[in-house]
């Protein structure tokens, strides 16, 4: 139900106008734990959202190499998880990225093994560099490449490593660790074992789930969760390459593809959802905005979004976000080639809520007018 | 997942001890717009809910005076709606009752009428006294008397009103106005007309849906909620009383039933969901905790519930909440009489983001040990 | 999809002369078990479906007496159920009352207890007369009077029973034996004690689910049938009174309302739904016509049906049929009452399967032409 | 609820003896269109199934001859469809192959179209040889090679044709006709054009539907079917050689797979399933029975299947059905190579209604006894 802003001195709006009686009336109110609706009611009940997050691109170019000294600095071990947290200068207090979404670059080295641990957070890791890494979700193990996408849901023992062949590996890790705490709903526990005992084959599920349009006959699924935990960056670039062909795509997103539980077609996890979109070469998109955050990583090329009317440029592994309700467009400044965009969203949770609104742009062709700032 | 609270010097915690050259990395850190996780990991990510709110009781007999005071004070063309809310001493900075529900207590007189708008937020009423009271969703008018539980869903039209021959009424409103605006996804828009023109028949929800087992033949209701609007106090109070003579009810809520969407079976908001149960002559649940927060109203009879050790003894029209993860039992002190306890929560929002647990207290027989101060 | 019927002789249809050549072709193909499609593919594809039931009304007046006469006839013992069956002279090869659904009237004396089985057909009742009748499901025991429906789904164990001090009872059963049977999928069997231990409360069914917009909080019900096993006369015909105080009813149906399982708003067995409609004073509805079957019992009052051009006079008790896709409309004769029409239907089978269709009849004002025999 | 056979002189059977009395009496229910329920009792309500399709191989070595035969005998536009159809001995009556399954083999040369039409039974294809074929189903257009699977579902327009510059193509239909009679729901409907005019890009709905863990972000699909219409041979023998490094598979049909529709993870049609399922070199599944018909083709390798004591030898492109609850093993006699086995069933219809049923062969292994004919 978007809506444009309109002043508040109507029918429909408080419009008291406070007074010496009015005043002596709120401090009796306040002894009892309450207070006049009408003294706040314009500021909680406002006429569309106003996103407390900033858009903000991290550049992969500054933080790598401030990624890789934490090797050095502290051991996972004792860091739990050894991660550099993108903190968005709006949302110090409860430690996001964007929105209740928090966001990190985590990296390890061979034969780094972190700890199991469980918690009513969800997460999702989207790999960055290196080689040998694995993750192990309640006993299944999927070993890991660049640009794959794999899931940690909530409830879940999980824990990462490296292969002692392998190389430094660094990767994106997602979660809404911030709403769960807003919600008041956080549980942690570590593993009893420290790490958990792998019986089943390795990479049952991609091997079990992986395959298009089959699963197993007995199928007896019945977690609110993907059983396919690693979808994989080929087969996923792949496929938008084999959708591009027959879509003309969103105009806000180009050939945009989500990420779904191959046994129900549901977003992967309950409260975060994930996608990858391919923008043509020289693709530029309209703008809409919508409610809910998303935060992307270039997973492929580079180019340019404008959000809120700033302009952001991008490049390979850089990592941007956009927060609700902001304006946004996307630009592959490529002649030659295609560019892919991972991201990630709370927009599983604004849907089952009641609360997704969106709106397309109409002025100026669908496009922002950039900011003079 | 429940969790006991452990200590967070072990494998698996975050334990690194700062030092001058971690300091500077920390720094480095911060220019970038990102944190070093270990320095907060321990805190977002704690062994357990830490509820924010404090259990409150809110006595009846304390809060009807000064909200007959409002209706000399402020009218509802300027109030918006006059509504004297519930401010949780430790929620002051979303305006919350507990957790991110709201509560208020509205008042309007004989002839008065509230103007339509609609929000992104959910809002359901129960009728605390008075005469003549109406809603109007989404044109459907239904009337209403003393106990009667009335929702107005997100992204409805809905206005209040009294009849010109109706007595002064009041009303506990309940909305997740704090949870929109935390998921910063609230709209709000007042109707073109100021009011809604009521072309259905009076009462026509409750008349179509309000029966059991049945529903109209070639009904074609796809809202995401209950089409029954109003669930009135008469027949909610023969369902427990005749629940009551087959069950022997929960161990914590006696014999409780949950107000649900009649073609569904689910709640009938996509956020909150209420309750109403009954508890027998002298019968004391035991206590049991669980996330999502919880606001009683006292719909009959007086007794006491005791929350994490604390006793608050309640009678009739009285409101109390219960703040996530805290333990909870409820006492009806009447020897001769059934009390009965409405209430509202934000349970639905927990379940449909996976972020419900609940734990059952064991020691003691199941009760709680009074708090000494 | 309806479609009206048309001539064979078109591209699209089978219009192979056959000749000698083909001829011996045949009956090479008949030696392998095989045949030339497009010697059956017209009769095997029809434009439209041919209802092979013949619409019947069978009169209480006639049936009474005879179902009676049983009672010295046999005994419960001897007979399994004591029950006359409704045999559609069209389709008595499969002792069917139309299409696949069986119909029949049981009769039992006071004292007298049918032995506990069950069977992977479904089953209801709606009482027709007699006093102190019972069925038990699974344990769960309910009490019935005149013109309550009862249902006794697949797979669950049952029986019935009449008080001692009670009144010979006559019921209708409905059952989809026909169609289990086609589906070469029934399964029988005899309770293990021939009877059934009740341990539950009597009547916990109806006094547990059996309330308007409310469910037990926690109910865990999981079953793919209704918990509600008792749907009673009163509550039905009044739900009906209310309704039709706030609609106009549909044009073929008049004021209808379906029996639903009360936690999933679905019909209350997997296979056959039910519903009672009521025809105001004086009403006479459009005709229509649907795949699925129907058989009518009436419940209340007087008036007549026109089905397929055929006119058929009702009266309380009496019970007729509607086969698939044949056209009918219905008449209340009273000037000063309402008329009340329960009925069971193989619809959910159809709509399961894809298969439901419908078509109202736009000449004539909707109204049937009567056939002149 | 499977159910040894017992005998019917038992509390709970019918075992009325006839007499001149009763003879008198079932004489006066007939002249009302009744009969007493326990004539017939024992008889519609078995113990359990007793199958009336007989289990058959058809060998494609005699079948294919046949086949080709056709073409010079019919043309498509005269026969509708070219068809050869599988004709269970025991099933003349209703054109079955095996229960309410019809299965036919289908035959066209390069250049050939066969006119578009629909109908509310719902059809399959799986290709036995042949190149350039293909299906238009409601305008989407898929290319089709050996052993690819293709479903054209109830009620949608759908032609087949070869290229021009193919080859003589065949391949299985399977279509539920025979069910959608039984249910008196069939409407059958030739395009107003003769053929559709396809504007959509080729092969539009596998390449936007045929990736794993994908699907388009945006997608608004709402159909009761698969938007994947075409499963290809090659990703699913892909699948299942994956699937088999980390499975064990079932005891009774080895590495088994369904094909299901990837938006909701169920069945592609309502009314029928398919599998594909490997069988190891010299694997030997233990037997199994239940409710429902399958009708299988071999796509791979040779081996033997044993329905109810019965051994049927195959090899590819080999057709045979096994009957609703037979007993069942399959035997893939190559040492060095899988097997592999399509097969489409009427599974879904006996879910939905409620009617599956299950059990396992544990006598001697699991393995049947050969019958001695």
């Amino acid at each position: 139900m978007p809506n444009t802003a309109q002043n508040d001195d109507i029918l429909g709006r408080a419009r008291v106008r406070d007074n010496a009686e009015l005043e002596a009336y709120y401090d009796d109110l306040a002894e009892l734990d309450t207070g006049a609706l009408w003294t706040v009611a314009n500021s909680i009940e406002p006429w569309q959202p106003t996103p407390s997050s900033a858009p903000i691109l991290w550049k992969n170019a500054d933080l790598r190499s401030q990624v890789l000294r934490a090797i050095d600095l502290v051991r996972p071990e004792d860091a739990g998880r050894r991660v550099v947290y993108l903190r968005n200068p709006k949302r110090r207090d409860v430690s996001a990225a964007c929105g209740w979404l928090f966001s990190g670059i985590q990296v390890m080295k061979p034969g780094e093994r972190a700890g199991a641990h469980k918690h009513a957070a969800s997460a999702l890791r989207f790999i960055m560099e290196g080689k040998g890494a694995y993750t192990i979700v309640d006993g299944h193990k999927v070993e890991l490449e660049g640009r794959d996408f794999v899931i940690t849901p909530n409830g879940t023992w999980h824990e990462h490593g490296i292969a002692q062949d392998g190389e430094i590996c660094m990767w994106q890790d997602g979660l809404d660790i911030p709403l769960t705490n807003a919600l008041e709903a956080n549980f942690y526990a570590v593993h009893p074992d420290d790490y958990q005992t792998v019986t089943l084959p390795l990479n049952d599920s991609p091997l079990t789930y992986g395959s298009p349009g089959l699963r197993p006959e007995l199928d007896k699924w019945d977690k609110p969760y993907s059983p396919l935990l690693k979808f994989a960056w080929q087969p996923t670039y792949e496929a938008l390459v084999k959708y591009s062909k027959v879509t003309d795509g969103s105009p806000y997103d180009g050939v945009i593809m989500r990420y779904v539980n191959p046994v129900t077609g549901d977003d992967p996890m309950l409260t975060m959802g994930a996608n990858m979109q391919l923008l043509r070469p020289n693709e530029h998109t309209q703008a809409h905005r919508h409610t809910g955050n998303i935060i992307y990583q270039v997973a492929k090329g580079e180019g340019y979004s404008i959000i809120n009317g700033q302009r952001f440029d991008w490049k390979e592994k850089d990592i941007f976000c956009v927060p609700t309700w902001m304006w946004h467009e996307h630009c592959n400044t490529q002649v030659g080639d295609d560019a892919c965009l991972f991201s990630f969203n709370d927009l599983p949770t604004m849907r089952k809520l009641g609360f997704y609104a969106e709106q397309a742009l109409v002025d100026n062709d669908g496009h922002q007018i950039l900011s003079s700032n």
